[in-house]
């Protein structure tokens, strides 16, 4: 019953079935053979999935958010899924408490889909297995797709900015958004929540947003700024009205087609660099460089010479460095 | 007058002019062919300096021992050289502020050299400048290198880590030290300084960090614990023992040795990785492969196939990723 022939899994998957689905992104996220192959098919297969990137500080109610976020976009009959990203975390597949947390609403609605992902072995790390599991879950039927990262790092800032559409999540009080301009957050997001907005300060942040998005260019769409007090699903259906807001522009305006290639791009150079990046390490771990590495351990030869030794040997012999 | 020839620069540094010195570390810095000849320059010659990475939190006081360092190392009759790591400093070359406040206790002495790195286009980025710059700083006659991160982002330890000798900053109080652990400093910690150990919670930070040692697996060497009012330079003297004695136990338990060339394979390693991904991405942005790119863009081909498409190209065949 337990398959893992890419080609059965995919179409149980399409039939609704959630282990085969869960499988499957099991598979992507190791990156392996039949990941690779399963993440063929989610790209080769139709889906009009529309997926939004959740990012901020940790504690700012993203998950609270997304949780309501879910319940809106449900009341509205689509089916949505949920992928919440935790480098960090050695845990993966639902076995995290976010997840059991953020569950609780959500446990008996077979039209909603949660899942946390970590690093698990795939090659490209998480920014290259999260587009692919979001795909697969386009593929499979979802036209709803959320990715909430747990904290600010930067390859959940670049995972979340990756989305369709990206929201990013402050918190009232001075020098919050000044905390996101840092963090590189005011580039990408395409709409500002500020959440817990019944605490003091909202007047000040969105001050501070609005002044640093005056200090950008910016072109014909300007990101709202949106208040929510996500725990009394206060703002959340102005949130949801936003994203389809920003989709719609993102498409009419062609920046969605932009965006969507810009990202293949960058996906295609991390498998390319993590692929080669391996293939030379394995090299060198291996007996063929056991005499150089000797070398440079006793200090005959230094690491930069090393390097243009071993590119030499493996054929790689362009110039490397700028003059 | 002001040659870029990597001989002459060098020759002319060991003779103890400081132009020239500065000169090299800017070649290093930006990864040129000549800092790469400076930087063979540099391995070759015999050196017997002590390299020491001081990191901490910002506010820890880092910059404050730092300078109460030198000037101990200074009345010990010994020439000392300052590297002050900023990543995200778009500034080098001593223009940032911090220098010029760490300079007006030293500015007259002929034996202390400070100067300030960021990434300024060198490949590998400063975790492959900064160990190359410190090596030509012992290599011109610096006995010892404090190399001081202004941060703790991961950069910024790596950095710090690396040296022969690693000191870590917390001050008193609660958290600090919990702190210190999450940001990965207690593995590579040598030496714990609790600084503005004239505030409340000295008590505390230095049970919390006890306790962390304790279940650290530790061999024959435990990280000392050593209070100091840099302002005041008050227990700069104990530091500077404490280093003195943990490079002596390096040196005769051969951590030293051992150190060092792991330290040169992750540099072999990031050359080797930084210049491969560069030149496949040179080949990428080329006209090469216009025609793959476009059908990837046009949804007739994945990025994972694509990839193993272009590493073919390349003459890249080997297995890639896990099975």
């Amino acid at each position: 019953m337990k398959t893992n022939d890419p080609g059965r899994l995919f179409t149980q998957a399409r039939n609704g079935d959630r282990a085969s689905l869960a499988r499957i992104l099991s598979l992507i996220e190791r990156g392996s053979r039949e990941g690779e192959e399963l993440s063929r098919l989610s790209f080769a297969a139709s889906s009009n999935s529309f997926t939004v990137g959740i990012t901020g500080a940790p504690g700012s109610g993203k998950s609270t958010l997304t949780s309501a976020l879910v319940e809106q976009i449900r009341q509205g009959g689509e089916e949505v899924a949920v992928l919440a990203i935790d480098p960090s975390s050695p845990f993966s597949g639902g076995a995290i408490l976010g997840d059991r947390v953020r569950m609780q609403d959500h446990a008996l609605d077979p039209g909603v889909y949660i899942r946390s992902m970590a690093t698990r072995g795939h090659l490209g790390g998480l920014s290259v297995a999260v587009p692919e599991a979001s795909r697969a879950l386009g593929a499979v039927g979802f036209t709803n797709v959320i990715i909430e990262t747990v904290g600010v790092g930067q390859v959940e800032v670049e995972i979340a900015e990756e989305a369709d559409t990206t929201v990013v999540v402050v918190n009232p009080g001075w020098g919050d958004a000044v905390q996101a301009n840092k963090a590189g957050l005011m580039e990408i997001a395409d709409i500002f929540v500020i959440n817990k907005a019944d605490r003091g300060g909202v007047r000040e942040t969105r001050r501070d947003l609005e002044m640093m998005l005056d200090m950008t260019n910016l072109g014909s769409y300007r990101p709202p700024i949106i208040e929510t007090i996500a725990q009394e699903k206060k703002g959340v259906k102005e949130v949801l009205a936003a994203m389809r807001r920003h989709h719609e522009f993102a498409i009419t305006s062609g920046v969605a087609a932009t965006r969507r290639k810009a990202r293949l791009e960058k996906e295609l150079n991390r498998i390319l660099q993590a692929a080669i990046a391996k293939q030379v390490m394995d090299r060198l771990a291996s007996d063929e460089f056991i005499k150089e590495r000797a070398e440079m351990a006793n200090g005959s030869i230094d690491p930069r010479s090393l390097a243009r030794l071993v590119l030499g040997e493996l054929g790689i012999v362009s110039p490397l460095w700028p003059s």
